[in-house]
């Protein structure tokens, strides 16, 4: 397999190593993934993570099993467990479909199509950047949510591709970085990349973007998404849908990024979107690398989805890899097959 | 002096004791206050903390030295320490400047001020709780945001205040609870006076809230205030400014309780109030008896004010001791002296 180096993935020398999510920023850890059952370890504890990312991740372990000289049995094994490490990520069931998808068991073959995928998701972002750069405007302080960077997919990331991309071109562009409670993916990962990238941020809890656009201090803001219904609502990371409404109030364009394979043709709108409820103690406490903590009664109740649904009307553009759209479009079923 | 007990200050038989809010509610630790020094240490480490309860808190360690016999020297120098402990919270100065204020140095009349000083804010509670629970109707569930209850002042609360009284009522009352970040007063402190009254709640991060507004799951909300203006205008803990806007979008009534003496006769309007800008280490981690974590990178720059405020246009109704005012009362000009 050919060498590819990704933010947070790589293959190199015949090494494959993941950046362990986990304990950024605190550290700087890369693990080396030996087999396809080091990979599900690693997904399963997210210290890799992103939908984009893990499928990705998941086609170039296989791959590598394969050049190592599995049988096809064995690899047909590997990749229906390999499946089943995050059941919700559709584009780890995509990525291993299509390195199913063959005649003749052929291991060449197999690392050719891990290489595309690879090279498929760089393709998507940078055309999500190059498409979204063009709404950022030089001196722009943009606020985002969650982690939509390098780490998240293989190529520069979808929202905040599109951040990095604007700042490539010369644009002066100041980021607010929701710290995004619970998992806290703003003010663990996005912070980590911006300083990485080089472009200024500030870090702010979620509850203060509100008066930052009171003050005028906020010009845009642009998130990604986990999954976009075809009239063009979209779920993202819980508390999207706020940022949304306070954008609307404060008359901010507000944008998501996402590549093709984030839109779902069998989903006509968000009331059709499953919204997944988590564990209790992420609201209660903190945990991570970092260390743990609980702040709240332990047997108090917890409201804790992971997600929220921003409806179409909200939003002022969708930036794809094909081409960013207007409401109007989607409302004349651009997104629809 | 009488004994006094309240949720979190109490004087009994000749024991001064305040509760410690920062180890709850991990624990339940009462501290003994054998003199000014000992409560002027528990407000600068805020074990103490909510501007009616500092003041009171103050007065009563002051009637106490003067019981134990202290000179006119000794109280009048222990008072101007006591005012220096916080000198953002005015009713800690306008409570110490009632037992300065006598013709000659008696403690007799000293303890008699402070216990009236008490009792006067359990009666501005009682009449708020009772003015703001007509706003609440049997079935309604309840948002509010950081701590304004029977923690923060000697009596009932302001805005938690009109929620118990209504609970008291009969009325079946659920609350959904901001965590309120950075300082999780909502996480730590609501949450354990709603448990210890019994009221059913729902803790939630502040950036969930809007969710459950697009679902129709609030009907409320009521905050506190720590400064209103004389056009209704008022600052309030971070993201309390949020929560409006939110409200306002969904149609869900927003009320703000305080007492009296949170009216700055001073103070036009909201952009005449200043916002103290905080640590940036409460942004980047937490701290607290519960521990201390850090999660974003150390060099980050980080917005982190303590208050913002909220436009009267955006308030449905002002609730104080004397009464509940309306916007159209507010433009009249209640407020102004």
């Amino acid at each position: 397999m050919k060498n590819m180096v990704a933010l947070s993935l790589k293959y190199q020398e015949g090494v494959l190593s993941i950046l362990n999510q986990q304990t950024l920023p605190n550290q700087v850890e890369w693990l080396v993934s030996r087999s396809p059952e080091d990979m599900i370890g690693y997904i399963r504890e997210l210290k890799t993570r992103g939908a984009p990312l893990i499928g990705v991740s998941a086609s170039l372990a296989l791959a590598q099993f394969a050049e190592q000289g599995a049988s096809e049995n064995e690899f047909r094994m590997a990749a229906l467990a390999l499946k089943e490490a995050r059941p919700t990520a559709v584009n780890l069931m995509i990525c291993i479909d299509r390195l199913l998808d063959y005649d003749t068991y052929d291991s060449s073959q197999v690392v050719a199509k891990a290489e595309a995928i690879f090279d498929e998701d760089v393709e998507l972002c940078r055309k999500i950047a190059i498409h979204g750069a063009s709404f950022l405007e030089d001196g722009d302080n943009v606020l985002t949510h969650c982690n939509t960077g390098g780490l998240a997919t293989v190529g520069g990331g979808t929202a905040l591709g599109v951040i990095a991309e604007a700042h490539r071109q010369g644009k002066k562009i100041h980021v607010y970085v929701d710290e995004t409670r619970p998992l806290l993916q703003g003010g663990r990962l996005t912070t980590y990349e911006l300083q990485e990238l080089d472009i200024p941020y500030t870090l702010i809890c979620d509850n203060m973007a509100a008066s930052l656009m009171a003050e005028g201090k906020i010009q845009k803001a642009i998130v990604g998404a986990d999954r976009i219904a075809l009239n063009g609502d979209f779920a993202n990371k819980i508390g999207t849908y706020g940022v949304a409404v306070l954008c609307h109030y404060h008359k901010v364009p507000f944008y998501v990024a996402a590549p093709y394979t984030t839109v779902d043709r069998d989903c006509p709108s968000g009331r059709e979107i499953p919204i997944e409820q988590r564990d209790p103690f992420e609201v209660k406490g903190v945990q991570g690398a970092f260390g743990k903590v609980q702040w709240a009664p332990e047997k108090g109740q917890v409201y804790n989805p992971a997600f929220d649904v921003t409806p179409a009307q909200l939003v002022s553009g969708w930036v794809l890899d094909q081409a960013a759209y207007t409401y109007q479009q989607i409302q004349d079923g651009v997104l629809k097959p």
